[in-house]
């Protein structure tokens, strides 16, 4: 093996980083993160990279030797934060606005030095212990029931596909042991969710053997609601042709437009069915997103109908500032997803009694200390600061609705009750009034529209995100991001404007 | 709000964590960190509280005020620590040993406040090249053919589902489309494993709707591998009475006896089945512990064979020195998880052209930037310095072993071949020679051999796990910790014979 300046000690033997080394390392990092934080508002949000400049700035095969801490620390700047994203952005507007805030970051670090798998309780019942405290802190914030309990997980299109897989066992058509295949008795299954719902539902759909086909879309309102009249008559036809319902997903904040579905009006729907059918239909609420906002006193009643629900999916990591990957599980009752999933084979039997493995509570079965950031994070910002923050966001976000509305060439699509503007290009400023409400007119204005996304992508001071409501082209500006003042509103507004002036008509 | 001692500036306000107390926290989490793994050897293994202690130990309710970080890290050396059963203490040997190793836990730090979603890869180029890359490098070390690409997941149950759901798409059954239920023209789908698989073929079975009906499972030979006359004559007549096999998963290295399947042999019985059957049956490969060891030239051979499976999982996190959770999935054709899987919303298109968006590759919507702490394990201890430790992780094993030969109590039950040491109490040793291989002297030298890792666990030097195979108890003693050094192995000898010492016989 040739010989390397400035390897650690250790590096050539056979054990782990040496101690010293590993804190000499740790406190470099340290810092570097700090300067990330601290420069982030002076570079493009977008990676400006093009496809494979990364990979092409690295080599192609690992290398046989050790190589230098110090060395890879350069690497990050060189070829990795080039190609970054900046999520951390204070003017990353897209998709939804998000914060790994500084307690969570350190939680990660800690949880991978602890580097314990909490597939047993015993194999540290502080894993287990902290995460059921911490989605009960969450179940308080929240105002629901001490019934409430669960799990967490990476994300919501894992904690639906649990719920989903919950439901289906609650058929009481054995699917666990038995299978949904080669079985002539059994009638296809059907979930209901609104056309605005997250696509973590079809996803779930097809991993668990219910088919694209077996996920019915119902139509929304004009506020992009799900339409409980659409639904009971969907689930009515469904009946007379002898499917069956097993579950109904409904959204507290889409991600198109952060719309909230009329959960009491839903689950009487529900209940008129079940009464019909005979059997359980699952009612499960998708808050990935929207249902943090509910930790405010006046927005609780986002979360009306919950305790009529049977689950509900809350991230974490999309608006309550805790790095990538948290998923909360919350269930009405959590023994229907070890009805579904627990399996205890001899090599993972234990003598410990009255105990949750979490193991039993999923498909996965290694599980790390995911709790230890979500428990950090509530605790440094304390309930009345994540509050305060969320409050925050929703004040930016009217903020940015007021100046859409006053923009002669831009206007609100939905006025935001949470903190995301959804707004369009106004069909009357591309100069064809006459026929502003004809296809072609519309369909020069969507395509003005993306134009205008791909400006502001190159342009680099903010982004934002697109997508698709009626059929019109809309634009999307999320907020949600800790760092982000009234001055990035204030650039948001400067960039968009330069890109109206710069992306003609036509 | 009350006033408390110690906030930081931010904290009260509406902003994230302040940079410069970043910085501060973050060197004394540095330090924490440091100090924590210089001490593990003098802390119990197994976590000695009770089930509820560490609840109890901490508020019921989330605060409401901000908490300044010192008390949050002092809760971690009061609650926490106790509740932690040290899978870094190097006299931990129950299931597999692991290590979480310096340059992946400042790799975890590091993504965590990077915090980018790389679902697109537009949203964190780096994120979807690097995990590409290191996936290749993998790829290469183990010696597979360029075709083979894939991506990281949190765990091999995620990695078996994905291969599952590739599998039951390629059936042409347009499962993705219709599900499985109520279509009478369907079959019932067939999986084979052998008895010693690993429970995440049954519970990814569960989850995609086949049911544990739906996994067949196959007899094992005297070293407990897949016997592949058996499952030709279980294809055979499940042919017979109408089942279609779907996909057959061998593992390389169990999880009970790290044995290792014969590819070859079961590849041809996989393609003799389907010249019968007319349908491709997909061949897995659960390398999640063992297929580690084929970075080796000497241990190569345990991939013999690869090139004709469809899929193989190796889980980094197990045997090659990252923090959990990292699980690498390779695909001889990933297109078969697009195939499976994508579904790409409105509010998600781009105009990017041809790059992998790595959300098209399975369930997960959300994926954080896994694959950095496993860029950074590779690069630091490089390709040899990894091949290095597993070398003397084997031999450490076969130094186990050696001693388990010469001890007049205990007996091995198979020679290890990778790190991992199986031996049981020898049914003579409890004074019933005579009768030794009568049903009850072996139901009390089991009863030993459950008692005997009671007491280890409650002596806590050192953690052993067991398992049942033929009906007998058996213990496991697993090296992989890269700080397990010849003084901990003499320290296990020892615990072990004091163990036998303490616990009688009858």
């Amino acid at each position: 093996m040739s010989a390397h300046d400035g390897l650690d000690p250790a590096q050539s033997g056979v054990g782990d980083m040496d101690i010293e080394a590993f804190r000499r390392h740790g406190h470099m990092v340290v810092d570097w993160i700090a300067d990330y934080l601290g420069s982030i508002d002076d570079r493009p949000v977008l990676s400006p990279l093009a496809p494979g400049e990364v990979r092409n700035a690295l080599p192609t095969a690992p290398p046989d030797d050790p190589e230098p801490f110090p060395r890879i620390m350069a690497d990050l700047d060189r070829v990795i934060l080039p190609g970054i994203t900046h999520w951390n952005h204070p003017s990353f507007h897209a998709y939804f606005a998000i914060t790994g805030a500084g307690p969570g970051i350190l939680g990660e670090a800690l949880t991978a030095a602890l580097n314990v798998n909490g597939m047993l309780w015993r194999t540290s019942p502080s894993a287990t212990e902290v995460e059921q405290l911490v989605v009960d802190w969450l179940r308080q914030l929240l105002g629901m029931g001490p019934s409430w309990s669960g799990l967490l997980t990476d994300g919501a299109s894992t904690s639906t596909l649990l719920a989903l897989a919950a439901a289906r066992e609650r058929t009481d058509l054995d699917v666990r042991q038995r299978g949904l295949a080669g079985r002539p008795d059994l009638p296809a299954l059907r979930v209901y969710t609104s056309e605005q719902a997250h696509s973590s539902v079809e996803k779930a759909a097809i991993a668990l053997g219910l088919g694209r086909d077996g996920v019915r879309t119902i139509a929304v309102d004009d506020r992009y609601r799900l339409r409980p009249d659409a639904l009971a008559a969907a689930i009515e036809e469904d009946l007379r042709f002898g499917f069956r319902p097993v579950a109904i997903v409904t959204t507290i904040g889409t991600t198109a437009t952060t719309s909230v579905d009329p959960l009491e009006a839903i689950a009487d729907v529900r209940d008129a069915a079940v009464a019909e059918l005979g059997h359980p239909i699952w009612l499960h609420v998708d808050g990935a997103y929207g249902a943090a906002l509910a930790i405010c006193e006046e927005h609780r009643s986002l979360l009306d109908g919950i305790e009529r629900a049977d689950s509900l999916v809350i991230n974490p990591h999309k608006w309550l500032f805790t790095p990538i990957d948290c998923s909360v599980l919350l269930l009405r009752e959590t023994q229907a997803l070890s009805t579904a999933f627990s399996l205890v084979p001899d090599y993972l039997a234990t003598d410990d009694g009255e105990v949750t493995d979490l193991m039993d509570l999923g498909v996965q079965l290694g599980r790390r200390f995911r709790a230890l950031k979500l428990w950090m994070t509530l605790r440094y910002f304390g309930a009345d600061g994540l509050r305060r923050r969320l409050r925050e966001h929703v004040r930016q976000a009217a903020r940015v609705a007021a100046w859409v509305e006053r923009h002669p060439a831009l206007e609100l699509v939905l006025r935001p009750e949470m903190s995301t503007v959804v707004f369009r290009l106004r069909a009357g400023d591309d100069g064809a009034t006459g026929e502003a409400e004809s296809a072609a007119a519309l369909t020069a204005v969507d395509e003005r529209s993306r134009r205008l996304l791909r400006w502001l992508d190159e342009d680099g001071r903010i982004l934002l995100s697109g997508t698709v409501l009626d059929g019109r082209h809309v634009l999307r500006l999320a907020l949600g991001n800790l760092r982000t003042t009234d001055d990035h509103l204030q650039r948001a507004f400067a960039a968009i404007d330069d890109a109206l002036a710069a992306v003609p008509s036509r």
